[in-house]
């Protein structure tokens, strides 16, 4: 699967990894987390080497996870340190693929690919979300979408104005200026909307809004997969710094091909106690992410077979700036790691255990 | 897929084309119905050529069809009129390809391939579907099955005395003739039930039909989809002239290879304006299209895969005579049409955007 | 598809076949079950040589099964003895595949193979599920499974002890003796459990078990579908003739390379008119087949496109060793078969009717 495996994903938030296993697929590699004694988490590719059963269909006891169907259990590093069957033995062929975790920012990365490639200084900065001056909504949506379509929806803002327009259309929409540069790894896009009226959810949030404001947008890619999208305004004319906004995590873990785990949160500078802003933000997070961008994404997805098959190359607009850069750098991406392994002879995914023990950060 | 594209296909019932977009996939092909201005309607590709998404979910105002990814808008000829983005250049690569179209006798006719090659006079004749002196009655179902097995059904009259039992079950069945003719490009069979009880059908309808009746079929055959099946019964020895009867509109339009859409009407010289014998013949399509003929046909396609597995051959009896001939003209036009493809080293789907208007009946 | 075809496979119980057709697909194939006359039953291939219509949503009158279709009848042999059009005729080609049937041991076997090889001696015995002095419960299942995932988890008794912890965990688990041997064409794994506490299913059976029982286990298989799985307990130290115990029927015909049939039955030596502990045993049977292995085995089959893509191969276990041997004999059987099918150039499946009147036990 075309996917870029050397990479950092996030593969759950920190509360859903608990005394139970939790089963997911990332890049079509069935895995399954638990937290280990010392409270880390640890994952494994969920499939024990005996018969296939799924790990996470088992129990955890003491940080090791049982297989549900002959009992072997195995260590936070994938070591098998019990087998309850005939001697006891437990070959190395019996220890399971491990993968390096980092948990921070609240959220679980993993390394994806080659365990001795893995550096925790790779992780794109999240610290917005753990800021304590800042007022925070999030969860996790599972989407029946392929991550690179939904990738460019979050780097256009272009769309904003229509599929979004209940909420977020602007008069201002026809006079924004737009910038997009690459900063070292990252691609960000910079918007600015100069003096206009507030969207509908800047006046449901911010009631004492003025008349006018002047509004900014930075969408930064982190490669692969991590989107952080800073919104803010002031009113029209004032100081940058006296701006009112919010940090929005947008990570997308492909699943599959046709499939994506997204973890959004939102960080905002403003009413960060109030109960009423969080509930206006929830139900924003829901019906944008989970309807309009769901809604519009799997059309195009249904479409894409008809496309392909008729060799249609999409006619870009000036909107898409930024995701066909963010695209023409996951391609390179994808293709640097195809080559590595065509010319080393070893398979991207290592079918042997790998011993490495989860690291933290 | 192995469709014949050039050719008139019904893709709607003009009441269905209203002020929103109607969404339908025909030969494959995701395509998108819409009223211009004038009444007409007009048929584009359901694909923004800027990043596919479906123009269906967009919205019509001005006879213009609005995207609802970024807002482009188009004409019913398919030309982009209208880009909010960056300088608003629209260039000819966010054209939208349309199909020619013509409104006639309750139908919104679509000629499926190259454009150039569509003449209005080719369109079948179902002129009886809005004669004001019949009665009418019909919808539009959509059937998961194959259009080819549900055309070998409408051709083979053989089947009726089996399929449709409770209704159409006749005494004369042992002593019908039939006589299959090919009409300029027409097929038709002609069956005729000599001096017979009755069905239940007709006994429901004529509750004053005389003990033995005369019964007459006509199922004509137009290239590639469509069937008019005229069925019609006089007192056994009587002249065909004081008849009465019904013509069958059965037109198919393949949506995929294991999809149809079925236009299904019956246009009776009898009891015209009485709605209780509507009400009988339209449970009776129900009955009769929905559920005796869809569930043979489907069982029929769920065995197909092993049948071509194992290179079985239909076995034919003297009944599929019809049903045969049609086939084999329509397996020789679909072979035509890929041969002129093959030759002109021009696919037969073209990518680019046609230009032409629609044609109206 | 990887079957081996010239074996017998159970097809249905005999209360299943009735005076109405029964359909269901074997090895891949659609078949038709229904009864002659005489009351014997007969299969034949669930496809109209003519239109290749489902013969099982037909109807038998007089012995003889009519298409729904065009009404083709159609004798227990598969003969074709009516055809209602034209001037009747009925070739050998309107003929349709019968399959050898033997009723016995209150199961209906099929010979999937080429009908010249069928050799009644060679069905598995399973006479226990008609033995009078015992008392039987029994069924059938669908289940969305692999029929080998099934026969290794059938055949390994290793698993017991996990997956059906609730009922059959033992504190002799760990003492366990075992021994595989080969008898004729058979293989059985022998299990004896010395001096343990009764599990909780034989507390539930048993409530005056003594508190030390021996415990046997003996899993015969019979190529290449079929297992009687022997349990037995007795008190600890007293001969094996005083045992209390049930033959369980575990008997799974291929539908499909991801589906089964499965026919199991248990027939005990105790309480036999106990209607209690029936009602035990059925709920046991739904927990334990429906439940907990299609659980577990579903889990190993979603694992094993990624297994089979990244060429894992299983770590087998000690408790493997019967379904070792077991699954490398199917594969030898499997190999013979398309070895000779190859050499004798002749297709494992005749398309041909085959005119054997069905065998009776």
């Amino acid at each position: 699967m075309p996917f870029v495996y050397n990479a950092w994903y996030v593969i759950a938030l920190p509360d859903e990894v608990i005394d139970r296993p939790l089963a997911r697929t990332v890049l079509g590699m069935p895995l399954v987390s638990f937290r280990q004694t010392d409270g880390a988490a640890a994952v494994l590719l969920d499939l024990c080497p005996h018969r296939f059963a799924a790990l996470s269909d088992g129990s955890v006891a003491g940080g090791r996870l049982q297989c549900p169907y002959h009992g072997l259990q195995f260590d936070g590093g994938g070591r098998c340190v019990h087998n309850p069957h005939g001697n006891g033995a437990r070959p190395s062929t019996l220890d399971v693929r491990s993968f390096p975790v980092v948990e921070r920012d609240d959220l679980i990365w993993i390394w994806a690919g080659d365990a001795g490639d893995a550096d925790p200084a790779d992780i794109p900065d999240f610290r917005c979300r753990v800021d304590p001056d800042l007022g925070h909504v999030g969860g996790y949506f599972h989407l029946g979408c392929n991550d690179r379509l939904l990738l460019d929806n979050l780097m256009d803002l272009g769309h904003v104005q229509y599929v979004h327009s209940s909420k977020m259309q602007s008069d201002g929409f026809a006079r924004h200026r737009r910038d997009v540069v690459r900063e070292r790894r990252d691609i960000h896009a910079f918007i600015t909307y100069p003096s206009a009226a507030p969207n509908a959810l800047t006046r449901r949030m911010l009631p004492d809004a003025p008349e006018l404001v002047d509004g900014w947008s930075d969408v930064r890619w982190f490669p692969v997969s991590a989107t952080l999208n800073y919104v803010a305004y002031a009113p029209a004319g004032s100081a940058k710094e006296s701006s009112r906004g919010a940090s929005g995590t947008h990570i997308l873990t492909p699943e599959s091909e046709g499939a994506t785990h997204y973890f959004f949160g939102s960080s905002r500078n403003f009413a960060i106690d109030d109960p009423a802003i969080d509930q206006v933000l929830r139900e924003w997070q829901i019906q944008a992410l989970t309807r309009e961008d769901k809604r519009v994404v799997e059309q195009v997805e249904a479409r894409s077979a008809y496309a392909r098959a008729h060799e249609f190359t999409p006619a870009m607009l000036s909107c898409d700036e930024a995701a066909v850069r963010v695209s023409r750098e996951i391609d390179r991406l994808e293709r640097v790691e195809r080559e590595r392994a065509s010319t080393s002879h070893v398979a991207p995914i290592s079918t042997t255990a790998d011993r490495s023990t989860g690291l933290r950060g």
